[in-house]
């Protein structure tokens, strides 16, 4: 099959084994799959992966268990023991000995058959596009956010970033009625918040006044951590939506100060995402800026790296 | 008066000018003042601050006011606007406006007097010795942590850093009941821990299984930010009570990818500690290591900055 595969070095293949399921688990034909930043930073080392990166797609069932064959679906990217403390305390998706498509100790998306945890898929309804459901597992980490902080109406609220996970929380957070402000670097990204009736900010042009309830730093840099502990009110919240791969650190001294509350935030519910899109809630079909066939996944990959995109798909249909 | 004031450099002055007080202060001659952590960064450059240093004290007001006239006295240390949107909030101690004694833009009580505002005040109970009440204002930040956390019997919590203050956020946690551990380096100190019943555990036997429900990290160093984020569990808790001074920054990986929440805490309430201190739930005198008179305060800081030390007064009485 045709894979995507990170070793020593990034490299397509035409013609990688395909894999084989095992207990538990169905094989899965990939209809589409999303890059995403975490991707990126794959290949530059983040997490010392190896194997077939990607963990956002759409797909149908090929074998492994009747009641899920033929269906489409979407699956959750944690395979978990459910056995472990963190399991058994009803935090799956922290599980001590889990492995994670594409990211951790798994195989990833980026092929034409991936094989995942029966457990994992959520079927696709017909009403959602492929084109739409690529977005579930992105958009799902979004709304996890809604679930880590009390949004509303009175709630002045910030997004740091106007990328690819930057514009999916701001539509998330734009649902609640907040006061919502987008910030970024990119005009014509951050247009697309303005037409969905965001306030957006180009960086160089905000004033910091420390009077946000809650900002949410979507770009994983130093740089977003530091404008968003200038944004924040003393007691607000820091809602930390990317991973910062990188070796340069913060500084905490504005966080003890300001008696800041700092939030981790990762991945989320996929039947809050898969809701939302059927309700569009949300809209993703204006975020895809390019869409590449797999045999040219080298290509789509530096594409995603490239600031005027949004979301670089692969499209393993043909 | 006699004063230990920071400009260029740390320097004793025998011949200070006394302090007069503006509308709505009292004077307040100092009877005992305590060393803390933060006096050592303010000489090290923390705040830039220029002045008379100290903010932890007990004296007796001198003049002022007539209701608090001859009253013995502990102060709250940030002097605030009351009008600005933090204070009409509720959050005085966060005021835009404010100032802080011996910290920032204000002078402090390494001195014969202080002038303070009359709403500062909390009158020290007579069952109170002045030893005793010297500790309130640190005692009143770690009594903050409470607030922050829901420390329960369940609670499996540690505490990094058995200095000064380490040692009473420990000994406050411990009121609660929660499963406790103090880790440090000195022996001499976490025997002081242990002699309460805590278990304390040097930093070289560690063995970190990040399974702890809340890290409370009173070292206010990123080697003590990272321990923390060894020790605690997916989804658990770091309160930071020590500012980080330093130009070092932290990673905030692991901050993203265990859903942590960081907690900055900085002042609590001075009621709490001198109800507690009353009570006999917390034991302060233990902790005073060295106590000397206000001429020798320039010994006093060099001590306090040693490893062996705990808390050291300087003395006014005589």
């Amino acid at each position: 099959m045709r894979a995507l595969t990170l070793e020593n070095h990034l490299q397509f293949q035409a013609n990688h084994a395909q894999p084989r399921s095992g207990d538990g688990e169905c094989l899965v034909r990939v209809r589409l799959a999303g890059i995403c930043a975490t991707d990126l930073q794959l290949v530059n080392g983040y997490m010392r992966f190896r194997g077939i990166l990607g963990h956002e797609f759409v797909g149908v069932v090929e074998s492994g268990s009747s009641s899920w064959q033929g269906k489409r679906v979407v699956c959750e990217i944690n395979c978990v023991c459910r056995a472990c403390d963190m399991c058994l305390s009803g935090l799956a998706n922290h599980c001590r000995k889990r492995t994670v498509l594409g990211i951790d100790g798994r195989d990833g998306c980026f092929a034409d058959f991936i094989c995942v945890p029966e457990a994992n898929l959520h079927e696709v309804p017909d009403a959602l596009t492929d084109e739409q459901a690529v977005f579930v597992e992105p958009l799902a980490a979004a709304y996890q956010t809604l679930s880590q902080y009390p949004f509303g109406p009175k709630t002045k609220a910030t997004v740091i970033g106007s990328g690819r996970l930057g514009l999916l929380v701001t539509q998330v957070l734009a649902t609640t009625g907040c006061k919502l402000t987008v910030i970024g670097r990119n005009e014509v990204k951050l247009s697309l918040a303005e037409k969905r009736g965001v306030q957006a900010v180009h960086v160089d042009e905000l004033v910091c006044r420390g009077d946000h309830d809650v900002v949410v730093e979507c770009t994983g840099s130093p740089a977003g951590f530091d404008l968003a502990t200038r944004l924040v009110r003393p007691r607000g919240s820091i809602v930390l939506k990317s991973t910062y791969a990188g070796e340069q650190g913060v500084n905490l001294a504005s966080v003890v100060v300001n008696e800041i509350t700092v939030l981790g935030s990762r991945c989320g519910l996929f039947s809050e995402a898969l809701d939302a899109l059927v309700r569009e809630a949300v809209e993703v079909r204006s975020m895809i800026t390019r869409t590449f066939p797999i045999d040219q996944a080298m290509e789509a990959m530096a594409s995603a790296a490239r600031p005027e995109h949004l979301k670089v798909l692969l499209d393993m249909r043909k």
